[in-house]
C-alpha cells in the first residue's frame, strides 16, 4: 500500500536518494532456510553498475551491498540462510560529487520528474534527480537477487531489443550473445549498428530510447490469480514503476492487436509434462494465471531526459529559461535498466508463487489427473 | 492486497461469474456527502451493455444495477449522498441460457482462460467462462461510475484507434465522432473500413484484436507517487487486468524507444496556470507523478479466443481433442472494453486523488508561488 | 488496508446497513476445493440470530444467507465446492420497522456511534444504527462459516464469563453447559444468577456489560508472524472491532501484571507431539506465534447503550435534549457477541494458516526433528 | 500487509535483530514540508535508552539515530524537512555481547518465543533474542518521534499505573509526577512500594509484570473509520505487538463489563467547542470514531521471561533440561514500554489522520454547523 513498497507478500520496501549517504531495501516474507550471502546480491548488482563503459553514467559507484539483517548460520549446514525475518540491504553512496546544482538547483529538467515532484511535495531533493534518480533501482536490483534464490528451477534474463529506431532482427535471437556486447543484444549483427547510432546520439549531446525483453522460463502453471491479481497486471505494475519506462507488452502485446483469433490464441497438444502449447502469443499468461509456456514481456524506455541541448523550461519563482542538463548520464538508459527488468520480474514472480502457494498449498493440477503435483 | 479487489483507498472489490445469479462489487472508502443514484451509474453501464448491435454479442442483459448499502437522503438537500460506508452494487444476471456446455464442460479453449484456472484451482465454473468472463467488467464500470463522481473537473473518455491491421489517421481524430458510430471511432472515414473489416471476420467466425485510448482531462499536477505507486504504474496495472488486455503504455509509449531526447522531453513555457507544456509524450506523467497535462494511456486487445475455426486443444482428462467455440460471443472485445477502461481509468485517479489528499492535504504548488492551491 | 475489509489472504470485505434491502460479505482468497453450502453457513448464523429469548431483541429476522459466487459442483464428488473466486454473501434484512424515528433521527443517543459518525462524514444512516449496528456482524458471522471450513482440525468455541459483576466460578468451567442455557454459561450454578440480574436490568430499562472468552484448540505451531502481523496483535484488532468491545486480552492478559517471572513464563516438556506445556499463561501465543497449545482470548464488552432511562444529549443542531432509547434491544449485547467472537477467532486462524502456508509451505519443525511436519 | 510494517498510509517497516550489526526503520508516506531533525527523534530514543538504572537492563547502547534519506534542506526556511519521501532511520548496535550463548543457543527459554520462532522457521538468530528482542522497539519508537511532527495539537503521554499487584491510587494520578521517578508512575506515594517490590524481585532474580496507561489528548473528532478501521481496534493491534504485550483495553475497558448502561454511556452537554462530553468511559471513542475526548487506553505487560530461577524447558535436540536465563535483563518490561506505547500510539494516530483527510478532507462536522471545520 505505501508508495515506496511492492509485492504482496514478498514484500520489497526501498528508500534513499541519489546524493544522500546511503540507499536500501527492506525485504519482508522471504521465506526461512535459503542460503543467502552478500557476494550473491553482489553479482547482480554488478551487472547493473554504472561507469562499466562510454555509452552509460561514468558516475562511479561501487555499489557494495551489505546485509544487515535477516540472515544467520545454519548450525545443520553451517552456511548463511534466511531467518524468515526481513532483510536489510545497504548501499552507500561513494561517489555523489553534489557541489554545485547551480541552475538546476532552481530550475525543472524537461522531462524530468523535477517539476512534478515540486507541484506535490513543494520541496524536493534536486540533487542528482534525488529519489526520482535511477540510482534507486539499485535497490530493486538488490531484492531480485533474494527473488532469485527463492524461484528455484526458474530462469530470468532480459535483453535489449531495439535502440532508437533499430531493432533486432528476432531470426537472429541468440541468448548468448547478451552476454558478448555492452548493450545485452541477442542479434550478433546489430551491435554494430547500435554502436554507431549512440556514438552518434553522444556526440550530439543527445540520448535515445529503447526496448528490452525480458522472458522467465521454468514458471509452473498456476500463478497469477485473477482479478486484479493477475500475473501479467501485476507485471505491468512493476516494469512500468521503472524510471523512464512508458510502455510494458505481455506475450504478442500490442502486434495481437492486427492478430486474427486463429493467430492470436494458442493452440494445445498433449505433452510429457501436461499441455504443448504450439504457440506463445498469449505471453505464458492466460486469465492472469501462468500457463507453464515462458512468461514474455517488454518493456519501452523513453530517452535519457538529460541532454545538453539547450531546452525551454520554467524555474521554481516561475520564470522562464532554457537550460540544458550537464553531468554524468546515459545516453541510453534502456540499456542499463536490463538488469532492473530482470528483478523487478524475480520480485513479481516470487511474490506470485508464495500467494499461490498460499491459496493452494502449490503445486498444479495436471490434464488427467485429479491430484496437485 | 486481495485478488478481487483493487485501489488503495478508494476501494474496489468484485465477485461474480458468468452465469451465476448475479454479480457486483463492493466500493470502499468513498468519500461522504457526493450525490449518487443507481440511475446515474446505470448510464455508464447502458454504455457497456452487450446485445447492442451486431458486432457484439448477443447475450440480452439488462444489467440493471441496485445500490444496496452506502447512500442515504441528506436531510439538507434531500438529495441521495454517499455516507463513507461501502457501496454495495448488484447487478442480476438474466440472460445465462447455461443448459448444455457439451465439450466445452471439460475441454479447454485455446487461448482463454480454461487450462488455467484449472491447473490453478483443480475446479473451475465453465458455464460462459465463469469468473473469467467479460461479464465481470460490468462490476468495473459500476465502480467507475461513482469514482467519476468524486473527480470533479475531470473528464475521462476513451476511443478505439486501431482494429485488426487498420488504424485511425490521427490528424482526423474527433471525439464529438466517438458517439456517432457503434465502434467508438474518433476518425468518421475509418468507421467503414473497420464495419468491412468485422463483417468479413464475422462472416469467417473469426475474430479480431483493437485498441483502445483513453485521455483524462482535468487532472491536476501532484497526483500519483513515487516510487511503486506511481500513477503510471497504477494505470497499467488496472488497464492490464481487464480481459484480453495485452499492453498499456503511456504517452508517446513505445514510440518513446525511437525518439531521440528531444522529441521525448516535452518543454515548458509560462501558461496563466502553471506551466504551459509545448508537447504531451509523457502523456500527462512525469516520475510518476501527474503533471496537469492530459492523462494519456492506450492498451492493445488481443482477438476474443472464442471462434468457429477448429482448434486444436485438450480435454481434463488429458485427452487431445478438436474444438470450435460456439456461442454469443463479440468478434472484437476492445470495442466493448472501451467503457471498461474509462471506468478502470476512473477508478485509479479516484484513488490517486485520496491518496494526495492524504499526504498532502491536496492541491499543488505552482512555480512562483510558495503555498498550495 | 480499505475500512471495511479485514485479513491479508481471507480477506472479508462487509457491506450493508441496519436498515437498507441487505447485507452481506465477499470472502476472498479462500483455497479452492472446500465444500461449502448455504447450510453450512446458517448453522452458524441461527446462533446468532436475534429474536430468540427474552434476553436478547426481539427483531425478528430469518437471516437466511445465500451464496452468489465462489462456488460450484465438483465433477468429481457431485458436492458443491469453493472454486477460488471470491464468494458472495447476501441476507436479506425483512424486519426493518424503520417508519419512524421521531428525535433520534436528529439527537446523538449516548454511547453509540450517532455523534462520531456525524462528526466525521457529516451524514448518518440514522436508522437502527445504520452501519454501527449489530446487524452487521451477521456478516462476520457468515464469512467466520467459511473459515471454519479451512480450518481442519482446529475448534473454535466461546462462552459468557462474566455478565454484569458476576463472573463465573472457573473451577466449574464445562463447555458443554454453554449449549445448555440462554447465555452460552459454562458454569451451571451461575446461570440463575445472570438470569436474576438480567431480568432486573430488564425491567430497570437497563443494559449490562459481558466477558466473553474463546478458545481455538488444535492450532499448531507456527502460525502468526513477527512483529506487526503477530497472531494475537491481529486477534486483537479483530476482536477489539466487534460492536462494543473495549478490552481484549490473550493467555492470562491483564491478570499477568501481577504476576511474578516464575508463574508467567509456562514451562515445558517433551510430549509425544512435540512440547508439552506445564500451565498456558501465554494463552497459546508465544513472540506472536503459536505454539501448538490453546489460543486463548477474552473480550470486554460494554452495556448496551440503548437504555429507557432519560439521559443528557445533544441534536444536530446543537441544542441541548434529554432522550431515552425506545426500541427492540439487547439488554446484554455480550451474550448474542459469543458467535460473533467465534467467527472473527476463525477468519483471524485461517488468515494466519495461508499466511503461514505461503512463507513457510505449512508445517512445523518439532524438537528433534530436522524437518517440517 | 508484510510482517514488518504497520500502519496504512503513515507506515513503517522495521528491521534489524538484537546482536546484529543495526537495526531501523523506513517510514512511508510522511507528509512533506515537516521539520525533521535527527536531535528530534533522539530525544525520545532517549527516554526508552537501555541502562539508565538499577530496574532496567544494564546493556549500554547509546541508539544514536542516523536519518538516511527522506529530508532535505527547504530553501524558504532553511531548516531541515521532510520531502514526502521515504525516511529510512538506522541504530546501530554498539554493546552485544554475544560471544558465548552457551545452552541458550540450543535450548527453549520459557516463555520465550525462542520456540516458536524455531517451530515456525526452523531457523533462529538466538543472540539475545534476535528478532523478538525488545531492542526492535527503539525503530518503534524513532518512528513514533516521527509521527508525532505531524500531530501537532495532540499530546501523547504514558504512565505505569500498576507494577506486579500494586496499582497506583487514581486519586493522586499526577502526570507530572512521571517525570520525576525512574517508573514513569504518576502517584508520589506509590514509588516508594513498587521501588521495594522491585528490589526484593530483582534480588529474588525474578521479575514482574506491570499495566502502562496512555492518553493522546487533542484529538479532533473524526478519526478512525468503520468497521475494520476502527482507531480502538488499529491502537489494540498496534499496542498488543509491543513485547510482552499481553491485553490492551480502551477506555473502561474490562471494568465496563461491570457497568450498568447508565455508568456507561457518556453523557454530553453543548460545549463552547461541540459537545462536552460529562464522562470518558468510551476513551474517547465511540464506534471505532474518535470523539473528541481523549483517547485512553492501557496495555497490560506480562512478567519478562528471562529469570534466573532454573526452569524445566527442552532443546532443539528434543531433550528435556532445566534452564535459567543469566543475562541484562529488565526484571519489569513494562517500564521501559512506557515511550514504546507513546510511540505506537503516534503512529496509529498519524495514520487515522492521514486516513480521515483522505476520505473526507479533513476537519469535523460540529452540532449546529453544516459545514466541516
Amino acid at each position: 500500500m505505501s508508495h515506496n513498497s511492492f509485492g504482496h507478500l514478498f514484500r520489497v520496501t526501498t528508500w534513499g536518494e541519489s546524493h544522500g549517504p546511503a540507499l536500501g531495501c527492506v525485504v519482508d516474507g522471504c521465506p526461512p532456510g535459503i542460503g543467502l550471502t552478500a557476494e550473491e546480491i553482489q553479482v547482480w548488482l554488478d551487472k547493473r553498475r554504472p561507469g562499466q563503459g562510454k555509452f552509460v553514467t561514468q558516475r562511479q559507484e561501487p555499489d557494495a551491498v551489505r546485509i544487515l539483517s535477516g540472515v544467520f548460520q545454519d548450525d545443520r549446514t553451517n552456511g548463511q540462510v534466511t531467518t524468515g525475518t526481513p532483510i536489510s540491504l545497504q548501499i552507500e553512496n561513494v561517489d555523489q560529487r553534489s557541489k554545485d546544482y547551480g541552475e538546476i538547483a532552481q530550475a525543472f529538467r524537461p522531462g524530468h520528474a523535477d517539476y512534478a515532484y515540486f507541484a506535490k511535495y513543494g520541496v524536493r531533493d534536486y540533487r542528482g534527480g534525488g529519489r526520482a534518480s535511477a540510482r534507486e533501482t539499485a535497490a530493486r536490483v538488490a531484492a531480485g537477487a533474494v527473488a532469485r534464490k527463492i524461484l528455484e528451477g526458474v530462469t530470468i534474463r532480459a535483453a535489449v531489443v531495439q535502440i532508437g529506431p533499430h531493432a533486432i532482427d528476432r531470426s537472429r535471437f541468440d541468448w548468448d550473445q547478451t552476454e558478448q556486447n555492452p548493450f545485452w543484444c541477442p542479434d550478433a549483427q546489430t551491435v554494430a549498428v547500435w554502436e554507431e547510432h549512440l556514438e552518434k546520439v553522444r556526440k550530439a549531446g543527445s540520448s535515445t530510447g529503447a526496448i528490452v525483453e525480458v522472458e522467465a522460463v521454468g514458471v509452473p502453471p498456476g500463478w497469477g490469480a485473477p482479478i486484479y491479481g493477475k500475473l501479467d497486471a501485476e507485471l505491468a505494475a512493476a516494469l512500468m514503476s521503472i524510471n523512464a519506462a512508458k510502455g510494458v507488452e505481455i506475450g504478442a502485446g500490442f502486434a495481437s492487436a492486427a492478430f486474427s483469433g486463429e493467430e492470436n490464441a494458442d493452440e494445445m497438444r498433449a505433452g510429457n509434462d501436461g499441455p504443448l502449447f504450439l504457440s506463445n502469443s498469449a505471453g505464458g499468461v492466460l486469465g492472469g494465471i501462468s500457463t507453464g509456456q515462458p512468461v514474455v514481456a517488454r518493456v519501452a524506455f523513453k530517452p535519457t531526459s538529460s541532454i545538453l541541448t539547450l531546452r525551454r523550461s520554467l524555474n521554481e519563482a516561475g520564470e522562464e529559461v532554457d537550460l540544458r542538463t550537464k553531468g554524468r548520464h546515459d545516453p541510453c538508459v534502456g540499456i542499463r535498466a536490463v538488469p532492473v527488468v530482470e528483478a523487478m520480474t524475480a520480485c513479481v514472480l516470487a511474490d506470485a508463487f508464495l500467494r499461490h502457494r498460499a491459496q493452494t498449498g502449490g503445486g498444479a493440477f495436471a490434464p488427467g489427473r485429479h491430484e496437485r503435483d
